[in-house]
Parts: C-alpha cells; structure tokens; sequence
C-alpha cells in the first residue's frame, strides 16, 4: 500500500464520491486517506454514507478493496499471538438465526491440538450473536484486554471474547454507519467488514463459514459464492491462510433458538449427545481448522470422549463463568424455527 | 397526493432507503412524510444522502417526482400574486458561465406588458448568479419581502431579486446536502430543486431555458432533453403553463464575463446595442415568455425604441439601486471565454 507524502494535497472527498459514483477506480493512496480521516472524524457521515451507497451500486475491485480493508486494519493494532505456542486458527460464519456453532467449534478444535482466538462482534441485524449467548452464564466475562486473551489462549487454547475496540476501529464507526443507511448490502463492504477484524485479531489460519438460504444474511448461492471468494482473496492478501465453506441455512440449526437454550443445546454437543444436524456442520468446520492448521486430529473423537466438553468448561472458568450454573433465560423462549424480524 | 392519517404509522426510513436502492417505487405518502421530516430535523443527513445517491441511480418515476416535488412546495408558502393585474410569466435558466440574459429578459418582457416575477437563487456551482451581477449596482437589494415583490412588480412589471428562504425550504436544505455529497447530478433531483421554488414564486407561467454545451450545467443534448421534459411535465402538473428552449452554450454568450462588466454589457444590450447572440437568444425567450403570458408584443421594437431600458431603470430604482452609478468592479476582470473551475 503506498502512503501519501506529507507534501501531497489533501483529496477532495465530493471528487472521489463523484469518481466512484461514475464508475471509476479510487488510488489505494485516496482510500486509505477517507478511511483514516473518516475514522478521525475530519469526513461528515453524509459524505461517507453517499461513498458507501455509491459502493453499493458499483463495487470495489480487488486492489480497491485490498486498500480499502488494508486501511480499516491500519486504523487500529493487530493483534500479537506469537506467544500462544499451539498453530492459531479461527472461524467466522456470517451468521443467521440459531447460530451456535461457534460455541461448540472453539473448544472442540482447542481440545484437537489447535489454538482458537474467537474475538466476536455483538449481534448483527436480526441475528443474536456469540456474546450474548454465552452471557447468559453468570459469572462469564466477554471483555477481555490482550494480555488476558493470550492467558487464556495459553491455559486453554482457545478464547470467545469481544472483539476490543481497538481493533479496526473505522469498521466500527463504518458499521453503524451502514446500519442506518440501507448500505449493509454490499459484497465489498460485508467481506472488508469482517476480514479486517478477523486479520487484525492476529489468527495465522481462517475458516470461513458463509450461510446461504432465507434464514441467512446472503439469501442466495451466486451471492454466497462470491462473498466467499471474495473474503478468501483477502485473507490470503494479508497472509491469513484462508478457506470458506458454503452452508445451507433455511431452518436453524438444531433445535432451540435464544441465548440460553442455544447454550444447553450446545453443552449437549459438546458431550457428544448433539443433534443431526448441528454435530455434522461444526465436525465439518473443525475437520476444515484443523486441516488449515496443520493439525492431524479427529474432532469426532474428542466430542465423544468428553475431551471438547472438558475445553468448554476451562474456557467458561478462565473467563470468569460457572459452567455449573444455572442458566439465565429470556422471559420469552421460543421453540422450533425462530422468526425473522426483518 | 394523499395525506397520512394521524393513526398511520411512522415509515422506517432505512426501509424507504432500501426500497429505493433496490429499485422500488416510493408511496406519494412516504415521499411527503420523507421531505417533511428531514426539514424538520427528524431525519439524519447520512439517511438522507444516502436515498439521494440511492435516487441518482435508480431515478425518480412520474409520480414519485411529482410527490417530491409537491413536497418540497408544501414545506414553505406558496406566494399569492393575484394582487399583480398583468399575466405573470417567469423565465427560468439551468445556468452556465457568463449567462446573462435574465438581467435583459425581465425589464424586456415587462415593457411589453407581461409581469415578470425573478426570483434567483445563489450561484450554483461554478456560475455566477445573476444577483451576484445586480449586486455591482450601489444601493440596489436583492433582499424583498413579500409586500415588496408585489408592489414593485405593480409598478414596474419586473422584479429580480432573492427567493426568500419560505420558498421550498426543503430545497435548501436539500440542495446543501447534495452539494457537499456528490448527488448533485441527477435529472429529477435538478428538476425538483428549480421546479419547486418556480411553482411556489406564483407565476402563472415559465418559460425554461435549457443549457446544453460544455460550459452549461447539461453536457449533452439528450440528458438537457430529459430535463427541460422532465420539468415542464412538474410545471405543468402543478398548473403552471410551462415551456422549455434548448438553448446551445459552448462559449459564454456575449463577450463579457465577470459581474460588472456583464450588467454594463446588459444594458448596452437593452439600449439595442447587444452582440448578435446575446440578442437572438433573449428575443426568442422574450417572444415565448410573451406567447405564454397570452401578450401580443414584438419585443425586439421595446429594445429599439427605449422602453425596455427604461424599465430595467426603474427596476433598479425601485430595488434602491442608482441605475446611473459607477459600477463596483471585481479586482480581477477577465475578457474572453471564462474558465470552468470544475
């Protein structure tokens, strides 16, 4: 990425819009100055809000969008993780209703062999996220500082905390942006959203699971595909080995949906008494870690040996949580396929 | 246009924004609690850019842009010149550098017994208003209140001076926000803007003067086609009879540009003493203005003969201007074709 010389003029920010608005390519040296000066405050959110819109319509191509991600990392610190011995590998999914196969993932892959930095965002849209599932455990801490994300990692070998706000911090201020200005539609602006967390969290592996059917954020194949493709082209950019998987997403997986019975249904898997169909998506996922990190093991056998209960436990415990506990519950419980509210 | 019951509920303004994005058309009743809204400060300027680069590419249907429009009227008043006995006809300009026929036109058309109502706006972009040229004149005020308005336009038949800010608030707001967000190139969002505050000045009839050229505000003749159509079904449509000319405008018309040097080549003209173009293009927008107006009068006789100059001398007077002054200058005159600073 090439920096601008303190010499060089300030871009005007109506030009780029217009130029990007009329189809044209942005230098790397003019997206890395919006997105640092939209990050300090020196670009109004209508400004950015039309760039967006203007993206919306016609795309970022791979240079525009490695500069564009390469800025929304520079804007923060990328994590350090060379002090966790074990290989590091993480995963994303994009998420839909009855998620819960990170909860399941992270200690299962951890209990393999492999390291599992598990940094997430809170909920997106209509979707209730990692976090707020695991937060129904008293007790149970989602912030952890640095230091303590690479205790845990060492003790444990794998950690689900929240993504600390020095990380890609314009992907903060560019989210709640998008959020409220029908921008979230975007292949571009989803795949820099997400891979400039993921690459700044400092993972040296990335599994990605894209969800693709009604229940999911992308609701077709063809969008799906290149969400994929397109994220896998920006991990590998900024030396993250990177791989996705297509998984259908039509019904929730499993059988409950809300925070604390998604956690029961997952502590359930976790000691090899899952259902069908969620055990087979998280075996597929950790046989696809695993694999990215350079780790021969079998994830069904540590599922039935109590081995990946045991990691959750540990993990529950190093972040303050009591895995015995009783858990919360929301005063509304749903049974079956949750609904959507958008 | 149909009104939203007190009971209806408040649209979700990231569903209107979407609805556009994806090429939906937007109820009347939406687009009105839109325009109303945002002029009130209830919706955010980032929202707000964003449907507007939402619009520039997927446009504004017939009634959509009659609804907007309408909308843009009914946020301010709409002025009453039913106390002015003459036919009422104004013309409006797109614009371009070194245009100064609106300066002849008015004192033209109402020496031949029209009434003509301009009322200006600020210079837009990168061409000088015609206020901005009338300012050279000591003493003379573009600020009228309403009362004013009407009783110079008794008096004198013309007057040219600043739309207040009652006329189509939401236009200013609007047109700031464009200005600054790259959302200023869009037919029906230009069509808007001008037929909005045409409509609500109150005259009877308009007469559009289209620039198509490289020094004009429309680069090419079939987007300033789609305009002055556009804008002529919006005039139309709110009553108002409604003409456009097409006029070309590659060099500045006239050889002065430049605000004093303009007025003084202005009443050499209404003295009958203008360059060929210049002369041509304003008879041919006086003789439609008077056809509209139902005024039969030959215009090129009044700037033969002395009256057109004599009530452009009593405009000025009745505006508080010394028609005899020296005029301000400009510390830099330029002689030639002006340069585009965009």
């Amino acid at each position: 990425m090439t920096t601008a010389s303190p010499a060089a003029p300030v871009p005007d920010v109506v030009d780029l819009i217009r130029a990007k608005r009329d189809g044209g390519i942005l230098p790397g040296a003019d997206i890395e100055w919006l997105i640092s000066a939209y990050t300090a405050g020196q670009i109004a959110d209508e400004q950015m809000s039309a760039l967006l819109m203007a993206i919306v319509f016609r795309g970022l191509d791979s240079d525009e969008l490695q500069a564009w991600t390469a800025a929304m990392i520079a804007s923060g610190e990328r994590l350090d993780l060379s002090a966790v011995p074990a290989p590091t590998v993480d995963k994303h999914s994009t998420g839909g209703v009855g998620d819960k196969v990170s909860l399941i993932l992270a200690p299962l892959v951890a209990s393999c062999g492999a390291a599992v930095p598990q940094l997430s965002g809170r909920g997106l849209g209509h979707t209730g996220g990692t976090l707020d599932k695991l937060e129904a455990i008293p007790g149970w801490r989602a912030s952890l500082d640095n230091a303590e994300i690479v205790r845990v990692l060492r003790e444990v070998g794998c950690v689900i905390c929240a993504a600390g706000a020095g990380l890609a911090p314009a992907d903060r201020r560019l989210y709640a942006l998008r959020d409220v200005t029908g921008t979230v539609e975007s292949i571009p602006l989803i795949a820099s959203s997400i891979m400039s967390k993921k690459i700044a969290e400092g993972t040296a592996a990335l599994v990605l699971d894209v969800k693709v059917g009604s229940g999911a954020f992308m609701p077709d194949l063809g969008s799906a595909r290149k969400l994929a493709a397109t994220m896998v082209e920006l991990g590998e950019a900024a030396g993250v080995r990177t791989s996705a998987l297509l998984t259908r997403m039509d019904e929730p997986l499993g059988r409950a949906a809300g925070n604390a019975v998604e956690v029961t249904e997952s502590v359930a898997t976790l000691r090899g008494e899952g259902p069908a169909d969620l055990v087979e998506v998280t075996l597929a996922l950790a046989r696809e870690m695993l694999t990215l990190a350079g780790v021969r093991a079998d994830p069904a056998a540590a599922l039935a040996d109590g081995r990946a209960l045991a990691a959750y436990r540990d993990m529950i415990k190093a972040q303050g949580g009591d895995p015995d506990a009783e858990l919360a519950r929301a005063p509304h419980t749903m049974a079956g396929p949750a609904r959507r509210t958008r």
